[in-house]
């Protein structure tokens, strides 16, 4: 590593762009009269209750790492939230994964009904593209983010990655479906935060790739800590129901590789994740330490 | 009326701007590897079972109206369609108004799964955004398609109109809810139709807001004529279950003005749909004949 990391230093800027993700996502879902109260409520409960915000600061250190002010990064960052979100309410509904808790609170179902749930991830969905068509400029910028973000909410990534998730465990198991399912469910989102980002600080393609590879490896390491984490959390942590992939025979890099070599694998892909930055003209510094700190990942 | 109205001749264009769409829609739902064969055979199921397409038709006749070739307007006009398709599906499951037909056929979650049907209406209405951004040129007219749709489509709207007619029942009732629910619930994505043609057509401030009051008053005349075709229709040619609004106490026009009133406010918004035509520089041939066709709507 020819750079210094600092993790504090990069924790406390961490710090200051999540509560600047909170307060935009408050103020956008401030919805005018004609989204009833229940409604309205539900997309808040979900979408306000305290999350990590992983893929929004994504957005925001890449586009900050090319040189843009988060203030222009933050409406994508917001619509990317939307839609994890969503698709967290959507996976959780009783037909799906039929979950009872979610960042540490009842799940929207569960705190509301199936039905408000399922128009509350259908609201989230459709708000994102409209942040995104409101809030960033210019046109030409607009509509790359929409096309991406699209892209990678879309049948051929997150939603297929649910579906072929769901039917997992009817499938034949092996390494390369996991990877597949986990590429599209989790990782496509992560790398289309980057992608977002490097579009509003007007990356050329050369800086775009490296991005891209960088959210491709830390998708991969993130979904693994996330196997990880529900073989072996906290579930107070957590903040949602541990075990279940065993429960539910999903297939999990844990089940498939044992825990030794799912963590060699993430200490791979993290390196990978830095390699990738390295000849890159930009300021790398809390993308790499964001990385690095994947590793310790509780939650 | 100041003009000739041919209905058979507005009739076989109809049919060939159909096919049009029909033929844009099959492509477009073509997805690639990634996209898991159930969930796409799912969506395609939903989308290409035979619908009258008449949000797509609208924006086709708005953008030729304003000169606009249909080519031009066929993305736009798909994306409605997507949109429109997703938010049948989504009402149709147990949780919301639990049909078992559709378009004469089983309901999504019928013929497959819930699960696969919430993940196919979530994939149909990410879709719409994608085809937007990828179809649409230049930027600034997209990204107009992609504010106008995300807003008709999302909780002030569509979502919220859903929302609202699930909760109807357990509130007071009152023409002011009813036009208000059919407003959001199938009123703004019909008149969302008449904009996203305007838009293709460089419709100036006039005719666009010309053409949105005609949207609002057939997209009312629509609810109604669906209303009296749900207490009085034919099942086989409308190809849903009727009588439902009735067992299970929905809000509708019928119930709160009468058979005869209803039929008397429908004459009444059919008129002003067309006054709001009359002083506009396009070509309404079409628009008149579609809106004064409505009357004698069967299906």
């Amino acid at each position: 590593m020819d750079i210094a990391v600092n993790w504090q230093e990069t924790e406390q800027h961490l710090t200051e762009l999540r509560q600047l993700v909170n307060e935009r996502l408050d103020r956008l879902t401030d919805l005018p009269e004609g989204c009833p109260d229940r409604l309205k409520s539900a997309m808040r409960y979900s979408l306000l209750a305290p999350g990590k915000r992983f893929r929004p600061l994504l957005v925001l250190l890449a586009a900050e790492a090319c040189g843009a002010d988060p203030e222009e990064a933050i409406a994508p960052a917001c619509a990317i939230e939307m839609i994890h979100c969503y698709s967290l309410i959507h996976d959780d509904l009783p037909a799906m994964d039929d979950d009872d808790l979610r960042r540490g609170q009842p799940t929207c179902h569960r705190q509301f009904d199936e039905a408000t749930a399922i128009l509350a991830g259908d609201a989230l969905l459709t708000l994102a593209f409209e942040v995104l068509a409101k809030h960033v400029e210019p046109p030409d910028r607009a509509i790359r983010c929409c096309r991406v973000l699209a892209e990678a909410a879309g049948p051929c990534h997150l939603v297929g990655g649910q579906a072929d998730d769901i039917q997992a465990p009817t499938l034949a198991p092996s390494l390369e479906l996991l990877e597949s399912i986990h590429r599209r469910k989790t990782g496509a989102l992560i790398e289309c935060a980057l992608s977002l980002g490097a579009i509003i600080g007007d990356a050329g393609p050369e800086v775009l790739n490296g991005l891209q590879e960088y959210g491709r490896a830390i998708g991969l390491a993130f979904q693994i800590t996330d196997d990880l984490l529900d073989l072996l959390g906290d579930e107070k942590l957590v903040g949602k129901r541990l075990q279940k992939d065993k429960k539910q025979n999903k297939l999990t890099f844990p089940a498939m590789l044992g825990v030794d070599r799912s963590r060699e694998k993430i200490e791979r892909l993290i390196e990978a994740a830095c390699r990738a930055l390295e000849p890159l003209p930009i300021e790398r510094r809390h993308l790499v330490a964001l990385a690095l700190n994947l590793k310790s990942r509780t939650h």
